[in-house]
């Protein structure tokens, strides 16, 4: 019979923000597969770090930071190849995902090379949308706002129409895409109300209006745009 | 010196999915709160009940159920008094609050009368959108596409300018409004991409294509329209 496949969220970066499950999934682990960097270097794998057991076997999925999809898409075959391995010998794999699994993580490109041959659960976690706004005090929505959630790099025209159109916003993967994110907010009189939060949960977490951010953002960074009048009293 | 007043998410109803973190503080807890409708039933309270210590004090934020503002906004009033009276005697107070406390909650409510005389920290908690994703075994966005959640409540009007112009789209609190949205999503020729979730993650949950989603549903309910020609592979 063949493993099931976990897809892991391990929330924002705090490792007492993963859940009950992950920690029962990762701490019981035979198996465990996790993306990195070429250097070799895996934000999920950190999260988990204190709990993986010693005795696990461990598949790094080696994926090339490239604008162009073709070398990605060769890791993740590579790294489905090789749980596939696993889960045909009965094995189960448990991918370590930061944040939530199918919010913007990258299990999904190994979660549709291999839900069709095998049993997969998908167990969510937190978001660094959420975390933000705990962190900035900033409640993102209550009763019929609409949240539109934004990636930073989008061009600027289709940010603006996003943004303009939008009740509550959050803006992620800042990163280098901070000048044209702040062009926009300034053009839409929106500065005011947006904060901006980067490695959110961490221990080197910055936590400031937009209009007292610094003028680099890493990429794990986020802006959140609040409009309401105290909508909630 | 004051206690701190915590609002801790307890994610979308297995208890599984409550963060490593709520379970310290939930269960090492000397006074607990929560809403609960007029009957005394509190969902945040059933999701935390296994761990909750027999000896703690529990403050029950009963909110009448009304389309006015003033009822619920008085229960509040009074439940943010008990709360800050527990905090001035040097207590802590944990909130407990289903999903995350800043998305579509109730504890902005206390939150915005107790923020400025007390220190306040807001725990993350999985939401049901990913958590109803991961059900459904829909991946919610990759690369740069724009994610709306919208609250099924709002007019048939809006909620059709808004999902024509969305990527993923993810809408919340369906219950009676079940009608209006397929009508919506039928003829935006969205019906074959929309997926339905009630009571995610509890024992009784449903996860059905919406072409196949029964004919009402419980306020506790999702659509989720991912359009997506497996955009991730």
């Amino acid at each position: 019979m063949n493993g099931v496949l976990y897809g892991v969220g391990l929330g924002p970066g705090d490792p007492e923000l993963m859940t009950l499950k992950a920690y029962r999934l990762i701490s019981g682990a035979e198996v465990i597969a996790y993306p990195t960097l070429e250097r070799g270097d895996s934000f999920a794998r950190s999260i988990a770090e204190d709990i993986i057991n010693e005795e696990v076997e461990e598949i790094a999925v080696e994926v090339p930071m490239s604008v162009e999809r073709g070398p990605a898409q060769a890791a993740y075959d590579l790294g489905a190849t090789q749980i596939a391995k696993r889960l045909r010998e009965g094995k189960d794999v448990v991918v370590l995902c930061e944040g939530d699994p199918f919010f913007y993580g990258s299990f999904m490109y190994l979660f549709s090379r291999l839900n069709e041959e095998f049993k997969c659960e998908v167990v969510p976690g937190v978001t660094s949308v959420t975390a933000c706004a705990a962190l900035a005090a900033r409640p993102l929505t209550a009763r019929n706002e609409v949240l539109t959630i934004i990636p930073g790099p989008i061009d600027e025209a289709a940010l603006e129409v996003r943004i303009a159109a939008a009740e509550a916003v959050a803006i992620m993967k800042v990163g280098r895409h901070l000048p044209k994110i702040r062009t926009v907010l300034d053009r839409l009189n929106l500065t005011q109300y947006a904060h901006y939060v980067e490695r959110a949960t961490l221990p080197n977490q910055l936590v400031l209006p937009l209009s007292a951010a610094p003028k680099t953002a890493p990429y794990f960074s986020m802006i959140l745009v609040t409009k309401g009048n105290d909508p909630w009293l």
